[in-house]
C-alpha cells in the first residue's frame, strides 16, 4: 500500500490500515551520549570502550530505549498530516535482538497493521534493521487520537 | 526487600526477586528538545506550545520514548555492582497513561519480580508515578546476563 503519509481526516476509520513509513539514521557517538545524559543511564556497555573490550559484544553499543526513540519519529511521520493529534500510548513485545553500534546505519519500518475503532487507537508493526539487513529490534507501537 | 543495589554474583541465581530501585527526575524543557532532536521526533505535542493550546493537553508533553529512556537509569542503576554484564533485551506492555508536562518531577519505582533461570533473564516491574503521586507509566522489563 501507499509509502506517502499525506493521509487526511479526522476518524479513526480514515486511517488506512497497510500504510508504511520508514526512517534511517546512522546511530552517532553523540546520539549514545546526550542520550546517557538525558536519561541518566551511564551503563558502562554504552559509554566505557574498555570495558567492552572484555565483554561478548567488543564495543560501545546504543541503548535498546534509543533505538525505540529513533522509532518515535517514524510514528510522527506517518500521519503527519491527519487533522486530528495523535500520542503514544505504549508499546507491546518490544524486543532488541542484535546490539546496535556506534556508526551503524538503522532504518526503521513502520507499518500500520490495525485499528480499535471504539478506542481510537492504531496499532503498527515496527522492524528495525540495520546496514546488513539483520533485524536488530521489533515491537509493536499504539497510537491513539486525541481532541 | 532492600532497596540497596551492591548486590554481587556470576549467576541468576544470585538475583534477589524484590530487589527495589528507584529514581527521580524533574521533566526539563532541555531533556524533550534534546530528545526530539536525537530520535528526530518534532511532534507538535512535544514542541509547540500554541499548537498544544489548542489540544486536550493544552501545554508541551514529554515524549513516551523519554519516559522509558528515564527507567533505563534505573534498571542499570539497580545491579551496578554485578559481576558480570547485563543487557536489556526489550520492554512488555508499555503504557503512557497520563501525560507528562515540563517541570514536572516523575519517579521511576524499579522492582525485579521474576527470574528465567533458562535463559538468565530479570523480569522486572517498572511503575512511573509524578508528584501527585498519579501513575503515569507502567512497563515490564526484561534485561538478561551477558558474557
Amino acid at each position: 500500500m501507499s509509502e506517502s503519509s499525506g493521509v487526511r481526516g479526522r476518524t479513526i476509520a480514515d486511517i488506512p490500515v497497510g500504510l508504511k513509513t520508514r526512517v534511517s539514521r546512522t546511530v552517532s557517538e553523540s546520539d549514545v551520549y546526550l542520550f546517557a545524559g538525558i536519561s541518566g543511564d551511564l551503563d558502562p556497555n554504552h559509554v566505557d570502550e574498555e570495558y567492552c573490550r572484555g565483554t561478548s559484544f567488543g564495543h560501545r553499543i546504543a541503548h535498546g530505549a534509543l533505538i525505540l526513540g529513533y522509532t518515535s519519529a517514524a510514528s510522527t511521520q506517518i500521519l503527519h498530516a491527519f487533522d486530528r493529534p495523535m500520542v503514544s500510548v505504549g508499546y507491546d513485545r518490544v524486543r532488541f535482538l542484535k546490539p546496535v553500534y556506534f556508526g551503524d546505519t538503522v532504518t526503521v519500518n513502520y507499518e500500520i497493521v490495525g485499528l480499535q475503532m471504539e478506542k481510537e487507537r492504531v496499532l503498527s508493526k515496527i522492524e528495525v534493521t540495520n546496514q546488513r539487513g539483520e533485524l536488530v529490534a521489533v515491537a509493536t507501537h499504539v497510537m491513539q487520537l486525541v481532541d
